[in-house]
């Protein structure tokens, strides 16, 4: 009931799209355990400069947009920043969007909205992240 | 297991407690499947410009307050944005409030704080928003 | 398969690393019940002004540098706040960062990333706060 997998972000602050990953897993499970229902899974990224998170996957402006934004909001540079690795902002960014999401599933799909896609945003790239992927609370 | 409930949003922004209704589903959920003690259940809203927080519910200008300031972090109009639709400030402020709440609960009742609420979060009203809620791990 | 414990902030914002106390609970849990496997836990903080987050631990500069950064981003003062609390701006920080967080764990441990750690998030302090593990969704 559990899936990882890696990927490789391409800039310092990137939004990919797993959402493929995370059904492949779900469909994959069902295949091999024979599980069935529906149930809730966690989407979750082991690093400290790196988030999750669900938004729209439709027009590739919107994490483009929302990318810029944050990086106004959470400047890269600051006199008053003391950790000496100067990524104190995509640590920041990374506790606002959080490093899990919960997604609903029934029936072997996803149970996301028409626009919602899952992404893994990088603000400390580019470099190999892993993402972590476990079913929980399944029913009938 | 599995709920779900609409609503309306009456401005662009608004927070609209939907605690009871949460409530409710639970409530309903032991009667209907005898179901009884512990868990956790996942409040989701399926949309790309809406989210699901918990904060005060005792005084409304709480939640006033933190509409205003976060359109002040995150404007409406930014000539950088490049999303036609001219929605890119909701879509961030989904991100960062984030489109799901964890709620824990035991005995059929929801173990929420004592000043806090759930409310759904509109950035890009007045719509229609759907909430799904979904009991995950109970136990004995 | 619920703990719960409390903690004394010592400042107005203050991040209190908690990840031995959810471990704790985890290794006693499991010593008690003989649980066993696999599956994943919420941190739960019933406060509407402080928050649960997951960052780095190693140098505590970081999270210094995240409050830092916070406090410049939703300032304490504000003429158009009309919360008679005068603590608006320690309500909003915990909705963005969020009052609870899923941790994933197996074999009795926390599967956190190196860097990870488990922090109460301290917006309105000092206080002493309240912070609930429920464990769910575990399977074999």
């Amino acid at each position: 009931m559990t899936g990882e997998f890696f990927l490789q972000t391409k800039s310092r602050t990137d939004f990919v799209e797993i959402t493929g990953q995370v059904q492949d897993f779900l469909t994959d499970t069902g295949a091999t355990d024979g599980f069935k229902g529906s149930g809730a899974l966690v989407v979750f990224t082991p690093h400290t400069t790196a988030a999750v998170t669900i938004n729209e996957n439709a027009d590739p402006s919107v994490v483009r947009d929302m990318a810029h934004t944050l990086d106004r909001m959470v400047p890269w540079a600051d006199p008053a920043y003391a950790h000496s690795e100067g990524n104190s902002a995509a640590h920041l960014k990374s506790s606002l969007v959080g490093c899990s999401e919960m997604v609903l599933f029934s029936d072997g799909r996803l149970e996301l909205g028409r626009w919602q896609g899952i992404f893994l945003c990088e603000f400390d790239g580019p470099r190999t992240r892993q993402v972590k992927v476990r079913i929980i609370g399944s029913g009938g």
